[in-house]
């Protein structure tokens, strides 16, 4: 499965549900699908999961009278289509209901090898409600509880898989975090007043007005059992040994760099970077890579604003926001006329016609995830006036696909790659095309022990499985 | 788990998914806290499952778009709170989805080593979603599936199982239909147009204008492949033995007999009986053995109508409507002000003076639920200027608890029989109160062969596990 | 416009709001097309007029926050169409907003002269923005208020229309209840507490726990200013007299004798004849006026009940309640399949094959509504192997249409009179037809002066407007 | 009444309905509280209108099957509070209905004599049904109808009120356009195919890839009968004679240049002025009159993001976009904990630290609309570490009330100029604030005949009304 989420937990705090729908909230953005919140009420847990966005699952009532309790997980699910049946189904946290212990998961990552660990499970008498991973974390751990005991179960679940993961768990009033031994997915401790939070990006935190204290590490498990530091205890994940046996040289972290390119929040820090300064950097590592006689620059909004500002800072060139956003465009569409061709692409983002005329442009994004949209834009400025359009792109081509998951065969990017820069840049009908450089792109941010796969082949975790 | 639901099957029928919606529609009496359909479209299995009415779960789309193929099954849940979060947990059909085979298995009864047996499989491994019975057949079918075929592994599981269970189950293409061995709950077999359909209760059938067949027998497990009578093969139930040694006297089945007294619909025909004249005999009956002097014969709606028919004819008396129902009350209420008294019990059922003042009255019903309701309603009608209230109740007292699937503690039975018919008449403010005799509600009913538990205390299946 | 609807209004009440909707709620019958309510909140007039069902429009908040206030009306409207866009707009109370004076005002009945006084109003510059009654009594009552005051005003609007109304206006914290000369809709007077409360059905009082003090006298304005009798004041209307020297010789009141027949609850009173026996001594009358040999006497539920009752009483025939309802019957449908023919009728209505088979049948209905209905049950019944079927309905043949707010056209019932009985028997499949005869009706009814236009066609008010 | 509306319009087109749809979301931001589209059906009017947003109001069916017809108006309206009750009634377009005339009309502005031309209204006989201005011209448009036809009623209307309007009439087939002498508000003419379309911005015929024709002029009637230009029609408007007394020397027309500041979608293009145009320059016009030495230039988005690119290209400062959107915000919230101190301000935006640490910042806005916010974001950014705040506004401060519909009173912008330039930037925080002068403002739009008078009190129209 694969799948781009978001976490939160919250240990012991009055407003644990409510803080866990604000943290949520704040992470919106990392999964429109569906959410949901479980949270500890003294005696057994207590849930609400649903497809849809977080604001339309959770209401007053729900936070003050149902979700009661002061410990709490929660999780906001990526996927591609509209708010299907199956989605009811894969929502997650996945709760499972035992005598003496309850278990919350919730996942953020790929596990690769989780089709084999499925039917050797089954073959073992499993039967699986949903396709989630987190259901499937659920049986490893479950398996060895009785003789293990929670934290060694974890370790041992965490030995079986082969993938990247990040998780928060909630086993009883216990809260739990971890992340795979490379890291390829974000995860952050903070606190709040003395209550130790957890959450994929920062952003939560700043939402909530929380302190950051430090991001979980890779290969560590944080297991919560009170306020004070002794009572926060890591256990490291003994790495599934045919994982590294696959990539004996592969040294340290595999940090998704696409997280800084396009996925979190540019307000976050993740990974020891803040992301709008890594966005930024690439854009002016774009403008020093490749130059361009222009009259302005402009971004593809959101995503390009943070790298259009570097480029148009590093080139002298002047920064337009030319693009204006409808800012009432919601998820479900009237139909439009048959005679409204692009209609999809048009009804988002209207360009300005004053600021265009005439010029030479330089538009920034991060990506051209299908060609299509980025054809009908340039059409567009072309009719508009513009004299000439280059267009340029905040990291490499995307010429392998990943595993760890980032789903770009349906974002398109896969198919982008398979031709020529000069042939894109014809098909697309620009001027001049330019992604940026690997190197470019490394040297703009501050950290390292970056998965690059999908630029380079080098897969830290073996794919086979 | 105390389950009292409503199941319905199709084979192979272009309109699967609008045949049960309408299957479980007529069958909503039978559960009103969930509903689910679960379809097979040729490679895959397809469900939608909810809490909530039938009506308000599945929209047009869902049936013509979503719930694709022609064999389906469906189910409606009962249970006593308002929708909870936890009731989406609960709902079925529960579908498990494996490599070569997908199950759809819903359930109405109630298994009675359902602990022991969940802790047995968690200790083997197992983890539960959900805490319903259908979930524990399913993990006790897959468990053989791969050494023993599809066929047997489900008499395997029923072998291991001690309780009360009618089920379909739906197996990819091949639909299934089973009952206990004392075919406790009801199940029943018809045709429409070629198309085998399954329901609970042949009122399913009426509103599809399938023609009934049969019932499912008692230990019978019915298996559908095909249209032909070749293809629907019966294969026996093995009784648990620890059951059976446990009631090595009990001969033959072990109906449900509250089924005919309350459940079902008086125009469906269940263990060979219609409804209706069940309820019409038992009120013959019970003028027989308690007959008053009085003015007219009412009951209360619309459970207790048909025993007040039959009173009225064997007495003589004349029947009265007198209790007028409100047709528009809903689930959720709008909070009456403080000093609005008893009014959940008055907004239902409003009582005409005309009819009542100056009478003696024979109330007919078949249950004192609840005393509250009873008592706040006599003290209307005394209020009104009844002159005499005899009340008559067309079963036994209810001594004895039901371990397969009445929550007579819920519903307040058990309570009302802890005090003599005296005592409890006074309570009530009645001048008199009969319950028919054991013997006159089974010279009521065609069959025999009924659980009559609840009122002697002669338990069929073990009720130790 | 044609008009069928429910009022209610309660003066200086801490709980107005709340009260009103239990008001609706008990009259919800009388209109389900939309309802509202307004209350006065000591300085200005707050309202929720929607359409839809009384529970679905108003929740907690509205009645414990919005319509804040002591003094309030409400209204349930009468549709035939599914909740329309236009339904909105025709929804009531009608509310204006002027300087010094606030008027809310909901009616029940059909204004004869309607169009002519819109005409003339248009030609005074008057524009409209329904077409409701009582937007067109807002603009009589509101162009003399400020040279005759408030009683005068509506006493002028009076005497200008032509036609059968109920009204309850709201003026700031006045409450006014008023009905035509002839009194052809019903309207009640009672008390809660301390507060007058004003219905157009005894059941709503039933509900509220009020005390009945009198019906609103025809011709009369009843305006409530305070508690004691005092402050009650009576004006009487004026006739328009256009209307009066139309019908020169018509005495005394016009009651519709249809809301004893068909509309009303019958746990109601309204012109001072309880509802419920009002029907049953139709029955009764029908039992001596038409008998037969026969088995048993079976109604087509609900409205038939309380008239089958008395017949089974009168002619000494089992009565039995063969047709089984379905409870959960919401508005909406989902489409059935295409050979699920006559499925409308089907649904909510199911025969007990035991109770008919093999035997000879009287039916009892308040109506032939539709021939088709009617002929479809007919078959159904024949198929279940009914020997002999006997239709006996409580009401002489509609041969004429109501102008005074019953739609029988929509209703079907204009057509089925065009036939003689036998044409109509023999179309319906019926061994015997027999409508009650107009002596027989009024001789089952205690009181006196009813409109009986739609039988004999002696129109009590001018219809040519 | 204070409105901020947006206006649509179009002439037989077989996609009427939907169009209008499309054209009213792309006016979304000129009114949030409710909308509203009336069809032409060639023989009577449809409509659909209710509080809340465009894409929640209108579903497929209600374009497909319910507002049938080829030529139709639509309505966005503005409004402070969460949709209420009231909002219902006070949803546009306003619809009257006569025999022969059915009128639809919408409008955006600000009608000064409204109160009083109310009062001689209801002197006259007529009743209000909402509080609108539409309904105030339906009824001055329909009094003179019957002598004077459509186009002179229309004109004798406009000679009647005082203010500022811009509306569409839907008067049967006829699409009628009119704008007061004086232009306050904006309306454009386009066409899409051979028809003819009206809206108040032209950011809606880009959407629907409409041309462009021309402004509908001030004090024009255009009058649409066919698609020709021989079937268009102009009359002119005679101002009221009052109106024009009390300005003797006023020339020429007085657009709102709040729009060109605020109000319009910087892609619009109206008084012959691009929006993003105007703002872009006053930027620059203020980074001449306000020199700042500082590191970086940042917007308050979405509205400052124009005005501070053009500061950044004047000044030479980088401009970042330092400051991220919840794309996610809804409108209605959960209610934070009571230790969230300022969370509606954070909720929506949150600042990117790394950006401003250490940093001499130029915020530029647009407004400072409520100090409150203002001082808020400053804090939060010195929490962060900026080294200096300097803030810039576009425009001049307000010291004046409008009444030609921007309601500054409840935006808080009065409250802000009534202090001192050093007042408020100590109150707020900044180390210099600097509002542009009104000579810079003027010289950084093409066009001229601006009303300024929330700048200089100097009112085009007379407010004593």
């Amino acid at each position: 499965m694969k799948e781009h989420c978001g976490l939160f937990g919250i240990y012991k705090h009055a407003d644990a549900a409510r803080l866990t729908y604000f943290g949520l909230y704040a992470q919106q953005h990392r999964g429109q699908e569906g959410a949901g919140i479980v949270t500890w009420d003294g005696s057994k847990m207590r849930d609400k999961v649903s497809p849809g966005l977080v604001h339309d699952i959770f209401n007053e009532q729900d936070l003050s009278t149902k979700l009661v309790g002061d410990t709490a997980i929660g999780h906001v699910r990526y996927g591609s289509g509209p708010s299907s049946a199956a989605a009811a189904r894969e929502s997650e946290p996945f709760l499972v209901r035992r005598n003496g212990l309850q278990l919350a998961i919730a996942h953020n990552g790929a596990i690769l090898n989780g089709r084999q660990l499925r039917k050797e499970l089954e073959n073992q008498g499993a039967i699986f409600y949903s396709s989630t991973d987190s259901e499937l974390f659920a049986h490893l751990i479950v398996r060895n509880l009785d003789k293990m005991g929670l934290e060694e179960s974890i370790r041992a679940a965490c030995a079986k898989v082969i993938g990247a993961y990040s998780i928060v768990i909630l086993a009883n009033d216990v809260l739990i975090a971890l992340r795979d031994p490379l890291g390829v997915r974000p995860l952050c401790l903070g606190k709040l007043g003395n209550s130790p939070v957890i959450a994929s990006e920062t952003c939560a935190f700043d939402l909530l007005e929380a302190e950051f204290i430090r991001f979980v590490r890779p290969g560590e498990i944080l297991v919560i059992k009170g306020f004070e530091e002794s009572c926060m205890q890591s256990y490291p994940i003994m790495q599934n040994p045919s994982a590294q046996a696959c990539n004996p040289d592969w040294q340290g972290t595999a940090h998704c760099i696409f997280e800084l390119v396009y996925f979190a929040r540019p307000d976050s820090t993740i990974f020891n970077q803040n992301v709008y300064m890594a966005r930024k950097n690439m854009g002016i590592a774009l403008a020093k890579e490749a130059p361009v006689e222009a009259d302005l620059v402009m971004p593809f909004p959101d995503s390009g604003v943070y790298c259009a500002v570097g480029y148009a800072q590093a080139s002298g060139l002047p920064y337009e926001h030319a693009l204006i956003r409808n800012h009432y465009v919601g998820r479900t569409f009237i139909q439009p006329t048959q005679d409204m061709r692009d209609f999809s692409v048009r009804v988002k983002l209207n360009p300005v016609q004053n600021v265009i005329k005439g010029k030479r442009i330089v538009i920034v994004d991060d990506s051209i995830v299908r060609g299509t949209t980025m054809r009908i834009r340039v059409k567009k400025l072309r009719e508009l006036g513009a004299k000439e359009i280059h267009c340029r792109i905040s990291c490499p081509p995307v010429r392998h696909p990943c595993f760890y998951g980032v789903d770009f065969a349906s974002r398109g990017e896969l198919i982008a790659s398979k031709y020529s820069k000069e042939e894109v840049a014809k098909s697309l009908g620009l001027d001049s095309l330019h992604h940026l450089s690997l190197e470019g792109m490394l040297s703009s941010v501050v950290s390292s022990g970056f998965c690059l796969a999908c630029f380079d082949g080098k897969y830290p975790i073996p794919t086979g499985a």
